[in-house]
């Protein structure tokens, strides 16, 4: 009866989607004198985001990438190197951002951590989570890290046997319903949906999981150690 | 005596390097136009290449934008986003090569699975280490995969500390002295080097291991299961 508790890290447990804002906000900037009228630099951006993931996938590289496309597109080819310069120093600053919490974590995830095994599931550059999670300080309260490259069904399955888990014993905590929720819930495990201020378009769902009761939402990370003592409270 | 065997994976197990040396060809054409007698188009990129290492690590991704970043520089600004287009493509291709094992791995990695764990400990871009992985038919032939950001002798040690490995139980195959066989042969583990015909100068070292006698040299994996087992006869 939930022996695993798991986070999700990226606008779970720290801000990182405001940085990727922030960081379109700067390439509409750069690209402003190429922008015709009427081209959405953002939707191209996001075009080739997506047609690019199963190249380069998540993290800031090949979102970097994926913006030097956009901008040489957007352009019709005519943007010059040193503009393209700006937009590779805008991916080059993503990954010094600084690491900051979102309320209610530190004081969670430590409560949590003296009663459940915790698990770290990430996915994105290997570095670049490496150098979060290091600078979250919230490394050693999880027992198990995993930088994964994507999230699907399949990836949680693959964790459960090397672990040895029962689904129905593993909970998931994330703000992605695609990444996060569901994948975890369709194989039998719990969800707690905590929806970050942005979501990239890309993890948005429409569906509401298939079994609804284990299935939860939170406004922030606050009330998760009651809910779980809950949910336990309720099986016995 | 000899508990683990653990192998690194480009131009160990299969064909990398060489991608990497047909990419800077291309690279070099697609810059001629703007290399100015006297700068060597080559010695730019890698200038870049290990600059970018503590930001963008190891892999494709980052040599992509160290790529962009070098005909930039060589430029002085001046290379338009069409060209920039296509070392971006040449990056793209270097995802999709074609994973060609080296001579004797096959029936090597096959025979040594069937008297000892193996690990694959290989450093890169997450996804397309994966993609290597699976695509070599090596997979299920070892026990545990570790995909790294980075090959130093921390990187060695936390590995022994999360297998209970003694140091002197671990012998590491792999083609670059720097990365698979002075941490190991540090930490009192064993090393066996098999140069590829292409090491990237990052890779090479002058220095020769401090204990010659767990360091030793083949040119090809072929000789790997006897030279195994000469070891371990000699230390009963």
């Amino acid at each position: 009866m939930i022996q695993w508790i798991a986070f999700d890290a990226d606008d779970t447990l720290w801000h990182s989607e405001c940085y990727y804002h922030d960081a379109q906000q700067r390439f509409l900037e750069i690209l402003s004198p190429y922008l015709p009228d009427g081209v959405r630099g953002l939707d191209v951006l996001h075009e080739i985001e997506i047609r690019n993931l199963p190249d380069f996938g998540y993290g800031i590289k090949g979102f970097g990438i994926s913006m030097i496309e956009a901008a040489i597109h957007v352009s019709g080819g005519q943007i010059i190197g040193s503009e393209i310069q700006k937009i590779v120093e805008v991916a080059r600053e993503m990954i010094h951002h600084e690491i900051r919490l979102l309320d209610h974590v530190q004081e969670t995830v430590e409560s949590l951590a003296a009663s459940h095994p915790l698990m770290l599931i990430t996915k994105g550059d290997l570095m670049d989570q490496e150098r979060k999670i290091q600078g979250s300080g919230l490394r050693n309260y999880f027992q198990s890290i995993e930088i994964v490259s994507d999230k699907t069904a399949l990836t949680y399955r693959a964790l459960f046997q090397k672990y040895q888990i029962n689904p129905e014993a593993f909970l998931m905590v994330g703000n992605s319903m695609r990444s996060d929720i569901m994948p975890v819930i369709d194989l039998g495990g719990w969800g707690v949906h905590v929806p970050y201020t942005i979501t990239w378009a890309h993890e948005t769902v429409q569906e509401k999981p298939a079994n609804p009761d284990r299935f939860f939402e939170l406004e922030h990370l606050g009330p998760l150690p009651s809910l779980i003592a809950e949910i336990i409270r309720q099986a016995r």
